[in-house]
């Protein structure tokens, strides 16, 4: 299975492509979509749009995880996140991609083991879980490979209940 | 001027199209948006997009308005809206329209001329100013027909203001 994470910023989106059996997990491309700040909100938001396509079309994965909104910082910030994740779930969805979302909880948990791990750890388990030479240069595509380990270990999980219904 | 005003929502997103010289309007169209309440977030926002590309497609705007998202209700319905809106202003700068925000206390001044004026005397002076024979039929198009007016009649003082700069 081939599964695209998805990092919403407004200024940086990061995104992370591995290819995954729900045990072992494999990293196909990792990087950010950077947005110009001088912009007004709707260019930007084209820009991620643009980039998150170009990574769909390039990389051709199933399935798209995507981190579910938390207040953090100001609420304007929270808002404005909110407005590039509606775009990050549109390009998912108009390529056919079903999409699971996860709170950072369930993300940190099934990456590092503990909820409340820190950025530094997550980076760490990142490179670990993916067996990469050196950790993801930006943070943001650390927690974009992340939400996809996520994913990719939970899915035979939500799967399985989904059978024994 | 033809300007595309939006009144985003997640199960109802309306739209309303104008002809304005800033000065006098005449209503070319006017709907609501529906989408599945039992799909996925990612889809209904799908279903807006392609709704709106439709509207742009048909009735060719050149300049998009939209209101700025409040805090309505529970911080929930406040989230999920900013992620219609971030769609809706992805639709306009993919088609190439500048987009005009305006608060919802600029919408109704502009168009009560009085900033706490109820939704039915919106919808009033929305037939009043567009002449129209009956008011429009539901609620979410006339508020996304008022911040088309609002921009008509914003846009050229604004224009005026960055000139003398």
């Amino acid at each position: 299975m081939r599964i695209l994470g998805i990092d919403c910023g407004e200024e940086r989106t990061g995104y992370g492509v591995i290819e995954s059996d729900g045990r072992r997990h494999r990293m196909l491309a990792a990087g950010v979509i950077r947005t110009d700040p001088t912009a007004p909100l709707s260019l930007r938001l084209k820009e991620i749009a643009g980039g998150l396509r170009q990574v769909i079309a390039t990389y051709a994965p199933q399935e798209a995880a995507i981190e579910e909104v938390f207040c953090a910082g100001s609420a304007k910030t929270t808002l404005r996140l909110a407005h590039v994740r509606g775009v990050a779930l549109l390009s998912a969805a108009e390529a056919g991609l079903p999409v699971g979302e996860y709170s950072p909880l369930e993300v940190k948990t099934s990456v590092v083991g503990y909820g409340r791990a820190q950025k530094r750890q997550v980076k760490l388990m990142v490179r670990s879980l993916l067996s990469l030479a050196e950790p993801p240069a930006s943070d943001d595509a650390a927690d974009a490979l992340a939400v996809a380990i996520c994913h990719a270990t939970r899915q035979p999980v939500r799967a399985c209940l989904e059978r024994e219904r």
